[in-house]
């Protein structure tokens, strides 16, 4: 390795959703590691050394800020937010990181980058329609997720007269089925994935209700529409409901290009090998969405059973979990400049 | 006290909602001590055993069926089923029973009764809007409470399209909407207050939501009909969204009517004490309710502060909680036959 020469980062994240699978980042990360093994047991030397990465709470299950690691690596998230941000079940990521003693010493930004390769589960079903081994995806759709915070009266559910109520999960639910509406006629996508009711008791009329709306769509344009709408939508539900409401940004990610001339080296990887590959727009966000702003990275995506993920019937094949590390060593070695 | 002869029940519960408030049910045995307390001050002594009542789980907040102990001692419930009940956080209810220490060992019914009293707070506006300082119920209304689990896919929020989804919160939006729209057009009452979604998290499409509907109308030729609609309602909703559904009827209360004879007796009391009284249906299940089919009962209303119950905000003035006392005492005295 050629002393301060630029690192290739190889990776993805170990954090998994609630009920999750066994793939979904994992892969990325064991990937990184099984290059790193193939280099020494052949004893290939590079110029550029090759760093795997596992980033923290990519998927934004126990604490609320995804992508918390690479969007701090990435400079879109402050050190500070992301250490301050509280868990489902209380503690600060910070006091968390403590606890493990997984808090590293390194300032953010002290290494110089190459570029970043991650390979992923495609988590749709459009490789597996195909037939193809290797996606490359060229763009992500841009994500919008807002926290709404609903409050009316908690009262006795057998002696206040509908028409005296203030139910905050009656506004809650004309919200979940406007998101989905939106999502549909935008020819994008709407979801609210997350709803918790106060103080959630059958005779008692909800007081109050937290969810969290998600908005998705490859164009920049269209999403601002879909947030817009969104948002005047819920303020008119709550008005209508007589509730309060407060809305608050927990993550916006714009659409992003991944690196052209990485794609190519993938492509003609892909070729060399006779794996088909095919070009895809990423639904899901990933690490490698909040480094493509600040260096060349590439996202590869395997096919995965029936396109489930986030599901532990999540699955891909030994063929097709090897195809994708065959090709991220031949654009890990590319980029690495192989020592002679 | 004479051997043998039946008891004068006073009562109520000690058990509230999560985030409840301080009179639901401990006023009405705290009631019966007060009572009992003036008897032992005064020397007086009666004809019929005075015997305060505090029933388990009327709530039915940490178990699901709500009045469990006057259910049980009525002869609505079987002891087994009280017992084998699963509380929100585990455990059955027989084994908190037994870890309490509260698991008596007299048989249900072992001893006579001769009637019950049980004084609440009204949990509604009505007295308080009427200026009266006590409620004499005469009828209660009925209700009918289902347990509702849809099932769809829990898949990632990102890559799945809109018309691909099973989404089991779209399926139980609409159902929350159908149930407030059923309570307004039957005028009755119609809300869902308990929710709960899987997995629960931002980026996953929600695979299953378990929701309890509880609807409540005084008439029960109504509240049939409201269930019936609420049922096709929902297998509707369910088909249209792909969604398994299951549904479970959790409670089922027939609309009840109080002992006249007991009611006269109120009335010339409270008029006695110079307080004015008010006849009214009762919108809540109660204890009352359970025994009214099987020993004459009366339920006694004060006024509570602008009608709010379950909720931390629950008041009632001291000398409404004096006068719910002072006539429950006069009654008590009637049905217990003070020895001169």
């Amino acid at each position: 390795v050629e002393p301060g020469a630029a690192q290739v980062l190889v990776g993805s994240h170990l954090d998994t959703q609630p009920n999750g699978g066994r793939f979904d980042g994992a892969y990325g990360v064991l990937a990184g590691l099984e290059i790193v093994r193939t280099l020494d047991d052949r004893g290939i030397r590079t110029r550029r050394p090759l760093t795997i990465v596992s980033w923290s709470n990519e998927e934004g299950a126990r604490f609320p800020l995804a992508t918390t690691g690479s969007s701090v690596f990435s400079g879109q998230l402050s050190l500070e937010d992301a250490l301050a941000q509280r868990a489902v079940d209380g503690p600060t990521f910070g006091a968390e990181l403590a606890r493990l003693r997984a808090a590293g010493g390194e300032e953010v930004g002290a290494r110089p980058v190459c570029c970043y390769l991650e390979v992923h589960i495609e988590q749709g079903p459009l490789l597996e329609a195909s037939g193809s081994a290797i996606g490359i995806v060229t763009r992500s759709q841009g994500l919008h997720a807002v926290e709404v915070v609903l409050t009316g009266s908690a009262l006795h559910a057998g002696t206040t007269p509908m028409e005296l109520r203030r139910d905050a999960l009656v506004g809650a639910a004309r919200i979940v089925e406007l998101v989905s509406e939106l999502g549909r006629a935008a020819g994008g996508l709407g979801t609210v994935g997350h709803l918790l009711v106060e103080p959630n008791s059958r005779s008692v009329i909800p007081g109050s209700v937290r969810l969290v709306v998600d908005l998705r769509h490859p164009d920049v344009a269209a999403l601002d529409t879909m947030a817009a709408r969104a948002r005047d939508g819920i303020e008119a539900i709550a008005r209508d409901a007589r509730l309060e409401v407060e809305l608050d940004t927990l993550l916006r990610v714009d659409p992003v290009a991944f690196d052209e001339e990485g794609n190519r080296v993938l492509a003609e990887a892909a070729a060399r090998l006779d794996l088909a590959s095919l070009e895809l727009v990423s639904g899901a966000v990933h690490d490698a969405v909040k480094l493509a702003p600040v260096v060349p990275a590439t996202l590869t995506f395997v096919p995965c059973r029936g396109g489930v993920s986030h599901n532990p019937g999540e699955y891909a094949s030994p063929e097709h979990v090897r195809a994708g590390c065959d090709v991220l060593l031949q654009a890990a070695l590319a980029r690495a400049e192989v020592v002679p």
